[in-house]
């Protein structure tokens, strides 16, 4: 089995520092995050440069190639609603380490973004949603199937889309939780890969309750099968989860040392 | 829903304290071991009183009476291999909290604490063993069902029989692991109810990773549908872990201080 793959959340616009960053090309508090997210034992970071409708493909490609230069072509996930600076960071993007990932498809007004995907090659994160948030788990399993034959009719590889169940907020859509770790179960039994965005759960929650909301529900729905997050990778109780989710599955040998490697 | 169930481990004649306030009836270190428990949010608490060949029905007894008298009442599990000893703690254990648990019957050679639990009215957690560790799933299952046969063949009902899949500890049987959480979700599935007695899986490891591996193991057997276990309840992170399982599952209801209820 692969190892849980854990994707850095935190270069994203929705940051002042980063947005002020990305605005003036300025490195520092760029690399600064990606550091700290790879020495946490981030395996991709995502890159999230918002809509950027005006000089999206700029920022996206030196972005690519400040960090991949850094960090010895460390894997990045490309995240942005805008295709020509997704089209642009992968012209420059190389996969010494792994395929770029685009951030993301779902099956309504972004469904080409696995068209995209088709013709770079590239992987791409397939949100189980339309319009809104789904209904139910057989919504949800409607439009997987949905991404996945368009998918696999463009000639992408069903192990290169991550399908992501839409993981909702506790507080004030508890009752949607059961529904997520079904979503995840159903898929994995097809033998496809998924991702979650993991923070959603717990937002609104008071902060030192956040970090236990993420890794439980982390580790429940890792059980399910989940094999992919979009994380903070700083938060340490949460690595510390995954990490010995992943032993508890034999993905890593266990060893008295394992939390540190 | 309703809650897990955590049923402390703290009164156990392992330890030399309770060993010798077990031998001279010395009420102060049960007690206090016993509060602990029930303000850390124990809902049974287990009494291992060891083998207790010589005076088991009187330790029993005394002990039974004591927490009871003490603490309203608090429900528990009676935890030694004599039958005598379990039955005097039964004719004086009041069930206005709950019926007593028998700790613990098998498909082997304790199958007759299924015959007493029946005589009795008490639960019982019925270990999915029969001679030494069971080979796979298949064998667990076998265990259980015939478990199940003979304790509703008694007149037991199946929800006062805590099936037990036999939790193994990780360093040095990492690969079982699965195969316990593959048994707990076989078995909920059945509609029966299932316990765990949680430390045994980090046996032997470093201690402050201990409680990190209880409570990912704790979190992924909850999703798989555990329903109970006999805990340390004074581990503050697996508590806040279970509370966390309650309220993902639904059977809570979030509030920003569901971790303090």
């Amino acid at each position: 089995m692969e190892r849980f793959m854990i994707i850095g959340e935190r270069i994203h616009c929705i940051s002042p520092v980063i947005r002020k960053a990305f605005a003036e090309r300025d490195a520092a508090p760029i690399l600064q995050r990606a550091k700290e997210q790879i020495d946490a034992g981030a395996a991709y970071l995502d890159l999230n440069i918002g809509p950027a409708e005006r000089d999206g493909e700029e920022v996206m490609m030196w972005a690519v190639q400040l960090l991949q230069n850094e960090f010895n072509n460390i894997p990045l996930c490309l995240d942005t609603a805008n295709k020509k600076a997704i089209e642009a960071g992968i012209k420059v993007y190389n996969r010494d380490r792994g395929k770029p990932i685009i951030n993301s498809a779902d099956a309504g007004p972004r469904i080409d973004m696995l068209d995209l995907a088709a013709a770079n090659d590239a992987m791409v994160i397939a949100l189980c949603a339309k319009e809104g948030i789904p209904r139910d788990t057989e919504e949800r399993l409607t439009y997987c199937t949905e991404m996945l034959e368009r998918g696999m009719a463009l000639g992408i590889d069903p192990n290169d889309i991550l399908f992501d169940p839409l993981f909702l907020v506790v507080k004030g859509m508890q009752e949607k939780a059961p529904e997520v770790m079904e979503t995840i179960r159903l898929i994995s039994e097809m033998g496809l890969k998924t991702n979650a965005g993991l923070s959603n759960v717990s937002n609104g929650a008071p902060k030192h309750v956040r970090p236990i909301i993420d890794s439980v529900f982390a580790a429940m729905a890792i059980q399910c099968g989940l094999t992919a997050a979009i994380v903070n990778p700083c938060d340490q109780r949460l690595m510390e989860t995954i990490k010995t989710c992943d032993m508890i599955k034999g993905n890593i040998l266990y060893a008295d040392s394992y939390l540190e490697l």
